[in-house]
């Protein structure tokens, strides 16, 4: 049976593609009229993408085999993003987004834009009706991280700021926070004004020294409860018909992360 | 400055509370008249909660100072569902939505519907114009899957069907798959037949046979490409002034996580 | 082939007899004459074993098999000894032993000998030639950890030491050491005093907080170099030959280890 | 109080020395007239170490300070010996070592020597009364072994033998084995004949094809019982007052290791 062949599932001018070779080379390209896409396994030429149903064999010019993929929000984040910051990881993205119970609809603080990562991915998941309101104090990245946030066309989900979090966030009763800056300890108070009754807040938090001074900061701001810290370790698994193995070299740390959740302070 | 008080931000009879009395005693309870809510640490009358904010604090009986919170999906996940089976962890659940880019307006297999805790996680995030189509073999799980999934008010966004997925999937063209059933490998063919070209589907595999067998199977069947497995190790920190320091106690495995995405098979 | 059958591989009474019902059920015992050995899968008598090759199958009253084993020593460390205090765990005992090159005839400090766990291990792997010096602040513990030592019949490579290693260690030249203390920050001038030069140390410390407070006295004292951190996460699997897995569930966390050299400190 | 200065703690010619210039700059090198030791930090002259305290401050021609340290196994290990194979790391070794119980006097089977990094560190425990016996079938690799095993001087307690375990192993009543092969199960025989009743056996396997196989083949055998199966995660922490943290990259698998104890055969 084949599946009904919609519209929807063919590639046209202006749509990205993910060109995946093998498991160490794929590529992120937009098909444009006369574009070259280089690999190390050969060129693959836009125009004759389009057309196609995703999913496509497609054959490069050195003819090496390649499949033609709708790039996933992953894909978008490991290939598409020009990144100027070290960035959230998609094991402790996914994990923030389920905590916070981040959903459509929502609408969701983030202190610290970067390159416009995480925000990508709270965009993502409360649009079409939710809205993520992004601060940051530099504007270099914030030129970047609007880039960025076109590239997956989800720009009228975002509001950037140029701003320093720790001294004011102009919204107030928001759904949940993300907070990536280096002395969260020192937001506290503009972000619990931010945020709704009950509700959560996410931080992303590199070194040990963070960790405590954050976790004390909580405690005696005493405007959160349900303080938890995690630590995610992934390991990607090699895989092949004769050996199925742990891969050797892994990402050991990336952060740890703390949630908190908003309560009402007493007078 | 104190947020702007909303009907929204204050508890009513039907709602759902989650009592925080500390990390290890939370309670999710529905606020209904005359009910008593039971701890170890005294009761709670639902009524005193109701009219109250959110965040607000209460005591219990025994004059134990707890937090009434707004539930968020993770407490309904961990406090609010009854469990016949083994069920796919918080940590899971995130990197498996973010790896298959579930958004709101997705139509999403669910293989295995169990006590339907992954199914009221993806209506969560497909809603609220999205679908999840579960499937599973057992009539008594779907019944049980069903008061879980109706609990959080999701009854709209689901499809529960009894039957045999690696018999036949009835939908097409459909957006992503989770496929959580003992010999996922019978069911290859029927879960491409459902999905879109290029759409990515997401299988748990508790046993290192069984990830042997379907990673064979999947090679085998040549319908997909970028076959990728995982594994998550989460670590919580226990949290106090004088010392932080990872649990003792973990959850050292629950399952590999195998993604792939679906091409077209050359005829 | 039959392996020749020594006097040596024969149970004698006196002998200590590991008893393997099963992964879980693993009995350490002595054989006396008329000695009945509890199990919950039923009775097992000494005199039986006794005259028995290492590695017999026995049966226990119940007529359920076990094997009659010659203990390891780690047998000793998981059952045959009184626990009073936290012990360091075999995966960090192994790893503490081989990055401190601990060898025959080594003479070593142990700095913290609570239940005397750490002071056997160090005994087995100095023996017959070396020597571990043990001290505590605790008489209670260092009567407990003279009768474990002495099970192993190793009380002739020990010395147990009431005293504050903080306040002074007698020994001189000792080829490393072994601190387990709660504020090892404190003992480093009396451990610096008593080590080689160049000889190296390991420090086991649980919280974050410690680690932090260790590393910074450390980096003062100016008399060690080389100071790394580790941690050590070990999965057992659970083995059958349907079904191989991670654990469930495992130990998350036991301590940091940190290691240290000394050098001669610039006058 | 400084330490007598003994012999033993001063550097002479033919001594090894690890200069220590950095966590990541650390060469070991022998003492050797007129010898110029090189670093991207600047040159080391060996004679200038020689007549030093074990210990001391260098400084590099380019001013950069050093210490000039005893090596441990470890700086061996990692060091100083030429490598052609995979080896087995030291967080994997160590604990190899505790759970065989290996010590002073003891006899040990290595199944495979490969660079003799194992076959180092068994002779570095066993020694002086007790003895190693390494097979491999590849003589290029014993060659190397050799070599790698008289850097350190253990060449005495060291017996290397071309031959293929899988054949036979002429000692017989061993106390314990290490087997480092492609093909364990092809093995289980020999190993059995050569060991002491009860006597346990390491296996190390890289693979989960492997694991699932040998431990089948274990299973079959009947000869051996208390069959486990353990995996490390070793992480280790960058230090700095300012920031700690876990490394960002780790190795994440190396093998797996399974142990088992020889029973005796019923007829």
């Amino acid at each position: 049976m084949t599946p009904v062949l919609s519209q929807d599932n063919i590639f046209n001018y202006g749509d990205y593609v993910l060109i995946y070779l093998d498991r160490k080379r794929r590529i992120l390209a937009k098909l444009e009229q006369n574009k070259r896409i280089s690999s190390d396994k050969g060129v693959i030429i836009a125009d004759n993408i389009v057309g196609k149903e995703k999913g496509s064999q497609i054959v490069t010019s050195l003819n090496i085999k390649a499949w033609a993929l709708k790039p996933l929000l992953v894909d978008y984040i490991e290939k598409g993003i020009k990144r100027v910051t070290q960035v959230i990881y998609p094991k402790d993205l996914g994990f923030i987004i389920f905590m916070l119970g981040i959903e459509s609809g929502a609408r969701v603080l983030e202190a610290g834009v970067g390159s416009g990562n995480t925000t990508i991915v709270l965009a993502h998941f409360v649009k079409p009706t939710g809205h993520v309101y992004g601060y940051d104090n530099r504007e270099d990245f914030l030129k970047i991280a609007r880039n960025n946030i076109a590239k997956l066309g989800l720009e009228n989900f975002v509001t950037l700021k140029y701003g320093d979090v720790r001294k004011g966030v102009d919204e107030k009763n928001l759904d949940a926070a993300v907070v990536d800056i280096p002395d969260p300890w020192e937001a506290l108070n503009t972000i619990y004004n931010s945020l709704k009754p009950s509700a959560p807040v996410a931080f992303f938090i590199p070194s040990v020294q963070q960790l405590l001074k954050l976790y004390e900061a909580l405690e005696d701001f005493k405007g959160f409860t349900d303080i938890r810290a995690f630590e995610l370790i992934l390991r990607e698994y090699e895989l092949s018909k004769t050996s199925i193995r742990p891969s050797t070299h892994i990402v050991g740390h990336t952060g740890f992360i703390m949630f908190a959740r908003k309560i009402i302070k007493s007078l």
